[in-house]
């Protein structure tokens, strides 16, 4: 029976697999072998099956796939706070740009490592990244032991990491060259968005994205004044532009997606295009609401982001489907519309999909990659319990994931971060900001 | 100097009395002696002021007023996740009133021991309550040593609890009896809407509340449905009905308050009806969006409510301000709207005035009681630290909690509760879930 000893044996009160609670193992449990799951099934059976096996057993846990981050910008975390109640425009041109001129390699290396740190502690085990300095963001991220999908972000103007536009080739090219072989990292094409990207920036770009086959990651068609400004420069939205270019395929992952006619809407289908959602930050900058019910029914891969913690203000996926759930239901007026389930789908397997990763991860499978995560259920909050999903999306937060496991390595025990040290993070965040307000006092 | 000797001496990093950045005090500190707040200011300097005080001390700790929860039925934890996904009416009719015909005293009283523990674990320090059977309500929170403003909910047809409607007078007066001279427990009068109460029993309540001097709490212009079933009824809206009745004055505190025309916005403002706006459940019922910019710009008095656990489904505050900030921002599409101070405000001092507390509560200052709470900034989700209302609004969540102050009595510590036997709470709801699954599925 036994062929291979498995090195891991995880089990709990709770395992569920998927995003559905027909599927919900009641005092479940799963074996890791190396980066994957080997085995799923009843704790008792799997205890025979894996005598060898080092435990990890929560009486109230609950067992679930990571949550998947589709679109966050993992270095603002050092600007969490620091420009609120503004509108997009003002707050990005006003303040996080000119913020962002001060940007340097190491505040950028830190403040990833402080957004990994929250992102692992609120469930999340795999996210997609789109940042200035995007070397840095992959070193923290390797030291982390989190899984990644991140790229250079790259526009018409002088970036404050890499200077003149072609230089942000060359350092493109670097990354591909670096993590090739990486197995948890994939570089990704970046282009910031239709704005602020020529059409030849954008080929080229998609170029690029062909032949490593890879995401080609953009911001589309996120409020009214980015529709009015492509309408004015080329007669067509963003999406018809971007299609007009060729762009539009089943590498494209559109984070945003809030300003859409039902003709948009079939283009991205029938193009296959994937779409990460960010109420929580399109909410706040007031940029709009996205239409995630008329995607979902289009057939469209929809995958949950939380954008930068500059507009959000965190990279709580817990939060983020909270208000997901919440939002869809009362714009569309109908209390059934994004249940727990299908937004718990989008935050999971939907993510998976957005990165083409999804036969690897999303859900909790043999032979699947073991990225998982262990809730305490012992909580006024979750007590008693009727349905998973509905716990995970409307009560769950965060701070209730006690392990996380990615590819096979446990890279949080009981809530102590075992591949970060998390209070020299904190302290030197707290140092970091400070010269930031010096910065901006001056 | 030192004239009377301070019991207990509260110290931190930051000490916040109010909803605004600009009273903010660095390394601040706060005195309590019984019940009341007697000095506040820098910790060096009431360090030397109070030589004789026990000190709690938070290195990375912030200091601020318990949250208010203006509208909440605690007993209803039993039912989190029983029911979701649903619109209002049938959530209600189909699965909420037939599951509370099956209540009994035990199961409110144990369910209300819950809300309590989850409503302190997560900064609430004061909340007002109708449900069935609230004597348990009120064993209950009086056991906790939380504040509380709460009633039985009276109408026309039979009632769980109470039986015949002439029984539930009794069960009421009863309640006030018992509570008259209780330091943190306030009756109310509860009718439970417009749609189920007679005009003569809205009418005799609102007596009593005259009498009592008392909150008149009753749901208002929840939805489309109330207000078509008012308008077939008396050919007027609920505002109007209850304006008609002369049932609007500054003892009204009207729940929910989704559906309102200009006019009846300047009618509620006019008679000084206090609103508890519960966005997040609003949202999830898919009831509507409450105006909330509009009653702030109209002079209204608004707190915040986080409705009952099976329409939410938790009653943290935290939560509901993160939610009630961005929803009126991204439905009034102005990212100035409901900003951080004027969420918070409306989350601690509003919530006071609603329950017409405001001299006592809702704010840190000498002379006020001690409610108050403390949370742990040493995270990554809260560094750095640039605002404290946007952290507070837009990054913590109720887990970030670790101290509890009521009435200066000491409710929590490092999370534990010193009031509640929270796994003795936990191992009963346990209990009562598999009797409620049971009785459904038979």
């Amino acid at each position: 029976m036994n062929i291979e000893p498995a090195e891991l044996l995880i089990s709990g009160r709770w395992l569920l697999p998927t995003a559905y609670q027909r599927d919900a193992i009641a005092n479940g449990a799963l074996a890791v072998r190396g980066d994957r799951i080997v085995a799923i099934g009843q704790a008792a059976d799997l205890a025979r099956q894996f005598p060898q096996a080092r435990r990890l057993h929560e009486e109230h846990g609950l067992i679930m796939p990571g949550l998947i981050n589709t679109h966050t910008h993992a270095p603002m975390a050092c600007f969490r706070g620091l420009a609120d109640d503004l509108p997009l425009m003002t707050w990005l041109q006003e303040h996080i740009f000119p913020a962002e001129a001060c940007l340097t390699p190491e505040i950028v290396y830190h403040s990833t490592l402080l957004s990994l740190a929250e992102m692992i502690k609120s469930g999340t085990t795999s996210f997609c990244d789109m940042y200035l300095f995007a070397k840095e963001v992959a070193r923290a991220t390797n030291e982390s032991g989190m899984r990644a999908w991140l790229g250079e972000v790259l526009y018409d103007f002088p970036s404050p990491n890499y200077g003149e536009l072609e230089n942000g080739f060359a350092y493109m090219q670097d990354l591909f060259s670096q993590y090739q072989e990486h197995p948890l990292i994939t570089i990704t094409v970046g282009p910031h968005a239709v704005y602020t990207c020529s059409p030849a920036l954008l080929q080229r770009l998609g170029k690029v994205a062909e032949e490593r086959n890879c995401p080609f990651v953009i911001h589309l068609s996120e409020n009214e004044a980015e529709v009015a400004i492509c309408r004015q420069r080329y007669g067509l939205t963003p999406v018809e532009h971007l299609d007009s270019l060729g762009l539009l395929n089943q590498r494209t992952l559109a984070a945003h997606c809030v300003i859409l006619s039902e003709q948009e809407i079939t283009t991205l289908a029938t193009r296959q295009v994937k779409v990460s959602h960010c109420s929580e930050s399109n909410m706040k900058l007031a940029s709009g609401e996205p239409p995630a019910v008329k995607l979902l029914e289009a057939g469209i891969t929809l995958g949950l982001g939380t954008d930068g913690s500059a507009s959000n203000n965190d990279v709580d996926m817990f939060g983020e489907m909270n208000t997901v759930a919440m939002l869809h239901k009362v714009i569309n007026m109908d209390a059934t519309a994004m249940s727990a389930e299908a937004t718990l789908q989008a935050a999971t397997l939907g993510g998976a999909a957005c990165l083409g990763a999804e036969v690897d991860i999303g859900s909790l499978a043999v032979g699947k990659k073991a990225d998982l995560i262990v809730l305490d259920l012992n909580q006024p909050h979750l007590t008693p319990m009727y349905n998973i999903p509905s716990h995970l999306v409307y009560a769950a937060r965060g701070a209730d994931v006690i392990h996380s496991i990615i590819n096979g390595r446990l890279v949080m025990r009981h809530r102590t971060l075992l591949t970060l040290n998390e209070n020299a993070i904190l302290e030197k965040m707290r140092e970091i900001g400070q010269t930031i307000m010096s910065t901006r006092n001056h």
